[in-house]
């Protein structure tokens, strides 16, 4: 039963419940028409302590596409917490005006805090380096729907696993479902954490520095930027950026029917010139988010269409 | 007759008209359903030329929740005022697109320019340090929903009491019902100004500086914000504020049905430990402004539910 | 036929199109109630890279007003472009979420860009000093409305020509019509560029230094403002400032049927005095800009009222 429950982090929910939203998606996609007001009446506070602009629309279009509606803040700047007032207030008074609360917050923890207090569904869009739980979902909706299946996949990450918190709850969730392989694709100073790796118990997974070597043999590659801040000696990054960005070259030496995704934005990693390649799936990806947030929110509500 | 009427500050509506409003309230919030459509085809503006979260968020979810719809800014730096726009302008041309007006402001006075102008209802929605009749309203409400009456309480504020309008706003309130006895509670440098207190013609008030000596025979407790800026000597602000402080200390002292109020945001002149204690009101408060805007809004409108 | 199509500047439209828009204008504003609910389910983007409250509330009250929704940001800081998205990837994203877009960018030519990567309809809502069509089709509207044609005009355009986007889409909006005569008014230096004044070959144009000169021949006069920063010489702007100022001593020399309009948001070239003189039309200019924009949404969306 997922009414009136939180999300926090992916593990707040069982695989059948996944199943269930990711199902529910699925019918929103094929008949959107049918629950255009299924959320009639309903208010969604987006509370933004950072800005993050496609995940605030994509929350605000689920609602309104859902016939709900939106209240909200997309910068600190405007938001109480300049007045000192703190998260947990902010939270109380917040819930008293609405039925579903999505926040966006820089540091990592503060959705543990806000669940203590709410009095109506939370779902957390991003807490700093540590969540983001609907960005998982997205992702699993995206291979569901595009390979039909979330089990058996040979899954290729690539670029920064050592900070990406994308992909290390991806490796988690997709390590709930049977036979998936996985191959991290990383430099040296960016590797998988092994924390990450400890999850993996019963499935198998390969570490490489070379996209070059390891795209033949992916279904799915999953790619994430990587950010010069992170090295120390930038010589060594101008020297290593080249290996982790996909161009047409290095597409082509990839399986026909593999997948490529990026929870985006994308800066260079992913070369323009990949856009038009049916097998770059990044943009539908976004559009998939969306509707697992009319799912989410539907479920998290007890919404749903009479029959 | 509220319809057309605009809201500057809260003399501005009879002690009857003012009732209408409390009791649409109350009819609200026994029965909000029956309200979700009442504004549908309403657009309400919030004009926000200083951050506010709480107050827009509250205007925000009463039009949304009574079927209207919002359009407005949140800071000045995204308003027309940063290309040199007069207020007037602002005014009269946001009043050709809308059907209602709430307005925040830095500048006291501004509400009363900008109600020359309007061509629909404007409500202020504080300007300044003057007038902020919205948050009256809401203290009535729970005032009355609460106690049952608005007349013959012992009312202690407690805190800022020179330069807060809320507390200002509704000794003045308070006064217009009968038998209801005050209590001012403030250090000597932040006594209740003059002013405020020949208001008081028929009522009798007391002043102390002490909070523990006056709590025992309080009612209600409106509690403010002691803002270290306020005092010269910060030496003096350390000796004092802990006297002005809630606690659960404190709050032992207290009647069993004594109401604490606070306009909020809350920083640390109330404990947190006082939040589950029952007699701490101030987060449903809250909820109460939520729905004194949407009679608000209802009643300058003119739009009521068919019977 | 305007269904799908985008509006990066007034010529995209043919005259014929641009009848249809300002002919459904002018059945909204005589019986809006009627198209209250034509856009419900439909979302519109407002993607503003720079503030433009007035703009962007106009667009956001017209698409309310037809009972569609809203999702988008009103400034650079709360967008993804701070993490170095591209525009198009912003564009492909965003047209996964809703059913139109309305864009305002600081750099010239960024439509262009967008509409590349559009799925949905786009509309330009003023990209640099390049283009910003809803204005002109604002202008046509409030000429057709107020004097009931849109040729056989005496209009004079007065300020700064030169660098004015409004007005060189003015002009070359009004060439398409027959028979009017164009009166360019502007100091030396701020005078109507070579490239526009081509677009007249048939249409006769005057050039004047001398608004006291102009106005007594008028139908209509363009006012726009005159920036201090356009001058190299102060001494020059604080001599010749005075000279375009339309007060009400210059309005006494003026026909009795002359309009007065202007893009806003005015500083100083109209001295407030003239705004209650009835051939002041510049906030029911505002107005019409509300009402054209809601016919251009539903032409491009191709929804319509059922008869």
């Amino acid at each position: 039963m997922l009414k009136s429950r939180n999300l926090v982090q992916p593990e707040d929910f069982s695989i059948k419940e996944i199943d269930e939203i990711l199902d529910l998606a699925q019918q929103i996609m094929a008949n959107p028409d049918k629950y255009s007001e299924v959320c009639k009446g309903k208010l969604l506070a987006t509370l933004f302590y950072e800005p993050s602009t496609r995940t605030r629309l994509s929350f605000e279009s689920a609602m309104k596409r859902l016939g709900g509606n939106v209240v909200g803040f997309s910068e600190p700047g405007s938001s109480s917490a300049s007045k000192g007032e703190s998260l947990a207030d902010t939270i109380r008074i917040v819930s008293g005006y609405v039925d579903i609360i999505a926040m966006r917050h820089p540091i990592a923890g503060s959705a543990d805090e806000a669940v203590k207090y709410t009095e109506v569904p939370f779902i957390n869009a991003g807490d700093g380096g540590n969540q983001h739980p609907t960005q998982t979902l997205t992702d699993l909706l995206t291979i569901k729907t595009l390979t039909g299946r979330l089990d058996n996949h040979v899954i290729g990450l690539c670029g920064d696993l050592k900070y990406g918190r994308t992909v290390h709850s991806l490796v988690k969730a997709m390590n709930r479902y049977n036979d998936s392989k996985f191959v991290f694709i990383a430099p040296e100073q960016l590797r998988m954490p092994g924390y990450v790796k400890q999850y993996l118990k019963d499935h198998v997974y390969y570490e490489t520095a070379s996209l070059d070597n390891a795209i033949p043999s992916l279904d799915l590659l999953y790619m994430t930027r990587i950010q010069k801040e992170r090295f120390a000696d930038l010589e060594e990054y101008e020297l290593l950026k080249d290996c982790y960005r996909l161009d047409a070259d290095k597409m082509s030496k990839a399986p026909e029917n593999m997948l490529v995704m990026h929870p985006l934005p994308r800066v260079n990693e992913i070369a323009t010139e990949v856009d038009n390649d049916k097998r770059a799936v990044y943009f539908q990806q976004a559009k998939f988010g969306m509707y697992v947030r009319m799912a989410l929110i539907m479920k998290l509500l007890g919404v749903d269409v009479e029959e």
